[in-house]
C-alpha cells in the first residue's frame, strides 16, 4: 500500500501546478518511507491514513533538503544531494514548498492530527538548531544529547505513531512511546554507525561527527570512562581534523572501554521496550519493524 | 493594539522554550507590521484576531529570513540581516522554526483561517522559486511577472485580508481583492524604487534587479516600447554588470518612453480599485493604508 502513498504525494506535488517543482521533486530519492510504513502498519489504508502518510513523507523530505544545506552534505543515499545538483538556494526553496504544502494538507485531515504533526515539526526544527549549536562546544551532558535527538529525530516518529493510532481508534499513548523509542534508537544507531561504518567500508574510521564537533553518545560515554589526563586529551581533539594517530587513539580508547557495545545496548534497551509494548498489543508487524532496526549492520 | 500582537508573538516565541531562539528572535527587526495592521483594521482586537496577526507576522518574518539567504541580501532595513550576522544556516533554521510554530498555532484559530493562510504560504514559496527561475532568462511576459509577484508578495496579503474578514464576519471577497491589489501594487512599487531610489540616495542608479536578471514591470514595458535594434541591445545587457554608459542608456530610454510613470500608473490603478472597494464599505482606515502606499517616495 506504499504505492498509494506515493500516488498521493505525486498528486499533492501536481496540485502545486508548477513544472519546475514537479521536475525537482522527481529528482528526489524516495528513501525507505519508514514513517509512511509505520503509519500504514498501525492504521491501515483508509484515505485519511494515506493522506497523513503522504504529508509526513513530504515534511520529512523537506527537512532532509534543509538538513543537507545545513550540514553541507553533498550526497544522500550515495547519490548527489539536491543542493549538490542545483545549489543550496533551490534546496531551501523546494523544502519550503514541500513544508507549506504538507502543513496545508494537514487541514484536510483533522485538527488533532494536524496539531500533533505540526508540533513535531516545531520540535524537529528546534532540534536541528540545537544540533548545530551543541557542536560548537564539547557537550558531555547526556541529558542534553538525548533531548536534542528526541527533538531532531524522534519527535516526528512519535507523532507519526500517535497520529496513526488516533486514526485507527487505538490508544495513542503506547504507540507514541513506541515511535519515540524507535526514533531515539534510530538516531543513536546512526551516531554509532558514524564511528563503526567507515572502518568496514573505507578501512579506517573518519569520525566525521566528532570532527564536526558533534559529541554523540559514544563520545559522552568515552569521556565519562577516561581518566582526567585522557579526558583533557579527548577534549583537545574535539571539532578538529584528526591525525591518523589521534584517530587510532580514540578508537583504541573506545575499544578498551567497551564504548560501542555500551552505546548499542542503550539503543537496544529502547527497542526492546518498544517491542514489548507492541507484543502486548499483538502488533507483530510493528515489533518486526523495531527488530529490523537493531539488526542494522555495525 | 499592535502591542498586543507583539506580546502574542513574544509569547509564541517563549513557548518554544529555547534560549537561543529567543535571543535570535530578539535580534530581528520588527518591520512595519503592515500585515498585522491590515488584520487589526479589518477585524478589531479579539483574541483570534490577535493570534492570526501574530502568526502571520511570524510567517512573514520566516519568509524574509529565507529570502535574504536566497537573495544574498546582507542588509535588511539598513541593518545587517540575520544571515549576515549569524550565517545562512542559522537564518534557515530560525526561519523553519518560525514557520513551524506559525503553522502549529493556526490549528488553534480555525480550520478555515488555517487553510487560507497556509495556502498563501504555499503560493509565497512557489513565488520565491519562480522569481529566482525567471531571473535566469530575459522574461518579457507581463502575465508571468504578474503571476509571480502575486504568489511572492500578494498571496499572503490577500489571505490576511480574507482571514480578517472571516474573523469579523464580513464578506471576504472584497477584502481579498483589496489585499491582493495592495500586495501586487506594493511589489510593483518596490520594483520601481529599485530603479529610481538609488538615483536619489547614491546619485546614480544601480539597477540592481536588472543586473540580477530580474526583468520587472519597467523593463517589460521598456522592451515593448523599444525598436528591434534597441530591443536586442537591452536584451544583451540583461543579467550582467552594467557599465556607466549602459546604465545611462537604460535610464535615458526609460525617460524617453515614460516608463516609470506608466509602471507607477499600473500600481496606482490597482490601489484606486482597492480604495473604491473600501470606500463603498465605509472602511476609511483601510482606504488610508492603501493611499499611504502610493505616496511612498519615488
Amino acid at each position: 500500500m506504499l504505492s498509494a502513498v506515493e500516488r498521493k504525494i505525486g498528486q499533492f506535488v501536481e496540485e502545486l501546478d508548477d513544472k519546475e517543482v514537479s521536475a525537482l521533486y522527481a529528482k528526489l530519492p524516495h528513501g525507505k518511507r519508514l514513517r509512511a510504513k509505520l503509519i500504514l502498519k498501525i492504521a491501515g489504508t483508509s484515505l485519511p491514513v494515506i493522506k497523513t502518510a503522504a504529508v509526513v513523507e513530504m515534511i520529512h523530505a523537506a527537512s532532509l533538503l534543509h538538513d543537507d544545506v545545513i550540514d553541507d552534505a553533498y550526497t544522500r543515499r550515495s547519490k548527489p544531494s539536491l543542493n549538490a545538483l542545483y545549489g543550496n538556494k533551490t534546496a531551501i526553496m523546494l523544502g519550503d514548498i514541500l513544508y507549506a504544502k504538507g502543513f496545508f494538507e494537514l487541514n484536510n485531515i483533522s485538527p488533532e492530527i494536524s496539531k500533533m504533526i505540526s508540533n513535531s515539526v516545531v520540535q524537529l526544527s528546534l532540534g536541528e538548531l540545537k544540533d548545530v549549536s551543541l557542536s560548537k562546544s564539547f557537550n558531555i551532558d547526556k541529558k542534553i544529547y538525548l533531548e536534542m535527538i528526541y527533538q531532531k529525530t524522534a519527535s516526528l516518529m512519535e507523532a507519526c505513531a500517535g497520529a496513526a493510532a488516533l486514526l485507527a481508534n487505538k490508544d495513542p499513548k503506547a504507540y507514541k512511546i513506541y515511535g519515540r523509542n524507535l526514533g531515539i534508537a534510530f538516531q543513536m544507531i546512526d551516531d554509532i554507525l558514524d564511528i563503526t561504518m567507515d572502518t568496514q567500508t573505507l578501512g579506517k574510521p573518519s569520525l566525521h561527527d566528532f570532527v564536526e564537533g558533534k559529541t554523540t553518545l559514544p563520545y559522552i560515554y568515552l569521556y565519562e570512562a577516561l581518566d582526567d589526563e585522557n579526558k583533557l586529551k579527548l577534549k583537545s581533539l574535539h571539532g578538529k581534523k584528526l591525525s591518523d594517530n589521534n584517530t587510532e587513539w580514540i578508537m583504541l580508547m573506545m575499544q578498551e572501554n567497551n564504548i560501542i557495545k555500551k552505546s548499542y545496548q542503550e539503543a537496544k534497551t529502547l527497542i526492546e521496550e518498544a517491542i514489548t509494548l507492541m507484543n502486548e498489543r499483538g502488533e507483530n508487524a510493528l515489533s518486526h519493524i523495531a527488530m529490523a532496526m537493531i539488526e542494522r549492520d555495525f
